[in-house]
């Protein structure tokens, strides 16, 4: 790019703005991952003519175009690892239409999602997926990665919310896919290739979200364990009892252990493993719920259970599992957060494997998340200063990976691949299964300008965390 | 095609059978909707290294392949409308497997969907899509045209339950999609891509479909309506009130006529509009909700409201839905069952528009279907004998197909695009979403050997019932 290049796109933008001051530019230039990639400019869009033009104009002149929103992301999707232009959607907000009667909102990309939780609620409606960045995340970065979140057991992932979409395609067209309909079946389905595509497909300008009844009442369960494999069976007891709980979450000792160092809240340093379960629905259905849950875990031989009774103490029981994240960075400064994610069933193996792998490189890990679907949050604690540290940081979140796939699982639950595990998808996919995706890729973007250089890794890249 | 290419086909299939008597061929023809169609050679496929094998040299070759399961499709999928190949999958039916503990089903394309839901059943458990074929048609079938049901307006369709798939490209390739985790981002959703591609992206040779406990109760509430308008009312009071029902089915005047005609079981003839509501859940909360729905289209003014409380009484009132298909089909001899779906919000202008689509062409239009959901099924009965006849049915078809999008709904619901409705693609999707769709089908499959002639229209194609 160069100067020529700005005033074009100054001319394109009209409505948004378009920043080229260093200042501006580095702090565009890192997400919620590793690594620090500075564009070359920053447009801020406001309307989905000139992101067209835009786009236009990059595939023409051969510029990268990297989407973001809040930049929340654990996967390094909005780093523009090729320079290019940054393309910051949070200014596109407007719209946060509830339409009660067809059970749908209609949103703009730069909403954040928790908005879109407290106007849907306002119409006793609820948009279930839930990430744990939603207060800080927008709707079009979920759409992106396809968040998934705690309440994904029961519910499922953002792309089960999502019927509709306005797209800029890699050659600045503006399309709609899908609509207002549950159902649908005419033609591909682009809106679910779409959303969790990364960016690399399409860039989002609008979403149609299906909505659900908010569950009158839940209830939460607490039950503590002296044994992970005991934690490991109440689980598999819990979810082939006929009983679907909204969230089911784990911490095991160390995050335990974290959480209470951070703020003592009598929770018991000794225990192997703690369980939380919050049942939702109707209020006769989640109290019967909630003792069945309780009893099965007795049964099972838990150490203690516990079911809060009021709201505050349900809040302050949810508040544990909450601190895990702010408690461990407290430990060492630079936190990797992994996803890969198992078979509900080998989650004991998945939690041994993690253990080996934590004593063979002698690195912090911290194991936390959401259990219920097999969705485990291994978090290594480091220092990214320390290089000796970081290399066996690159072997233990290696090898991480190979014991999901090992195990039926997947390199990545809900955080994307994005540049770290773009290196490790021919391990899960094949060849050809890669091949496939890759053939969507160059049909749609052949002169790869949408967001280069995520998902599909470049001959011979490997994980990097020490640099 | 000639007789060397059949001498090679044998070759390659060695477990399953080779069919090419002009008897066998012509019962491979033709499915549940329009037009005869033969092939030049059936194949009964049995392993999936021999469909691999056989998609190579049909690649090679350039001689089309179209799968088919049991052939009940609406839409004209399984037929071999370029010739060449038929690929029986339901002899590929060895695998039935559910693994409780990772709430999952892994399944071969040939099994029958309501074996699925038999199985699941036995260990308290759920495959929850359930097409109104499901008795007869396979899941391979489902999964190629993403088929819906009534429990679409509470559980989703069939590739909200599917989490992973095996699958033979067009060029002979076998790949794993997806997996055993409801959570899963790595690359591009090609499940959900393949689902509902109508066997132009893939031969499915294996699924894995996620389960859900079964719910343990259920309540059935019919009510009776004396104006359609009404029971659009007292659809959105419902699906506002915070309940969610598992069906929500709707009979017009015509439809509640017929079925009476047909076995006399003391509909209301004079009524314009009958609802079916299905509550499922823990038994105190249907309970609870079936009361709250009886009570909410009192307020709204319905003429009757009916809560059977045996078994056998709800059986006999769904019984009154079941016989509608039945029922018309007596009428006249040709059915032309459309499944065009608007909006929740629209149902009621669509019905509107719907009773002036009938009396402007004079056909004989029965409007029964998925009301909560609103997809709708508008059927036609005609006799295709009668020429004159079917080209006002063909005219009435394409409005009711116009009516549905401007309305803000699509032209297929569930049945899929298949032949009938490629033509009408554009007008949905608009010339760049239908671009983008073909890019992917030419990315996959440019040799067009998998089910060619299927979703996208050729130069001029024009909708024709009436040959």
């Amino acid at each position: 790019m160069d100067k020529r290049h700005i005033q074009e796109i100054k001319k394109i933008i009209t409505k948004g703005r378009v920043l080229s001051e260093p200042s501006d530019l580095y702090s565009y230039s890192f997400d919620g991952s590793f690594g620090t990639f500075v564009p070359e400019v920053v447009v801020q869009a406001k309307d989905v003519q000139e992101i067209a033009a835009l786009v236009k104009f990059a595939n023409r002149e051969l510029i990268p175009i990297t989407p973001r929103g809040q930049a929340t992301c654990l996967s390094g999707g909005p780093l523009p690892v090729k320079g290019g232009i940054i393309l910051d959607m949070t200014a596109m907000n407007e719209q946060l239409e509830i339409n009660a009667e067809d059970l749908v909102a209609i949103v703009s990309p730069g909403v954040l999602t928790a908005n879109i939780h407290k106007e849907a609620e306002k119409h006793g409606l609820m948009y279930a997926p839930d990430p744990s960045s939603s207060h800080v995340s927008t709707i079009g970065g979920n759409l992106a990665e396809n968040s998934g979140g705690p309440r994904g057991l029961k519910y499922g992932v953002t792309k089960d919310y999502v019927i509709g979409l306005e797209v800029v395609t890699p050659q600045g067209e503006i399309i709609q896919t899908g609509g207002r309909t549950v159902k649908n079946v005419t033609g591909y389905d682009l809106t679910k290739l779409i959303v969790g595509s990364e960016g690399t497909l399409g860039i989002i300008t609008k979403a149609i979200l299906r909505l659900i009844p908010k569950p009158p009442a839940s209830e939460t369960v607490m039950v503590i364990f002296d044994s992970l494999v005991t934690a490991g069976a109440a689980i598999s007891k819990i979810l082939t009892s006929g009983i679907l709980p909204s969230k089911l979450e784990i911490m095991d000792q160390a995050s335990i252990r974290a959480v209470e160092n951070y703020e003592p809240m009598g929770l018991p340093t000794d225990a192997e493993a703690l369980l939380l379960i919050e049942l939702d629905g109707h209020l006769a259905a989640v109290r019967d719920e909630a003792m069945q849950v309780a009893d099965l875990c007795k049964k099972v031989g838990a150490r203690a259970v516990k079911v809060p009774q009021t709201q505050s103490e349900k809040a302050e029981v949810w508040k544990a599992r909450k601190l895990v994240s702010p408690a461990i960075v407290r430990i060492k400064p630079t936190k990797i957060s992994e996803d890969a994610t198992v078979p509900r069933s080998k989650i004991p193996e998945m939690c041994q494997r993690l253990q080996e792998i934590k004593k063979k490189y002698n690195i912090h890990l911290v194991v936390f998340g959401h259990a219920g679907d097999g969705n485990l949050h291994p978090n290594i604690i480091a220092d990214k200063k320390d290089k000796e540290e970081m290399k066996r940081v690159e072997q233990a979140v290696t090898e991480i990976f190979q014991a999901a796939v090992e195990l039926g699982g997947t390199l990545s639950g809900e955080h994307g691949i994005g540049t770290m595990k773009a290196p490790f998808m021919e391990m899960e996919l094949g060849k050809a299964g890669l091949d496939m995706m890759k053939r969507i890729k160059e049909a749609w973007d052949p002169n790869n300008i949408l967001n280069p250089g995520k998902i599909f890794s470049e001959p011979g890249q490997k994980l990097v965390l020490s640099e």
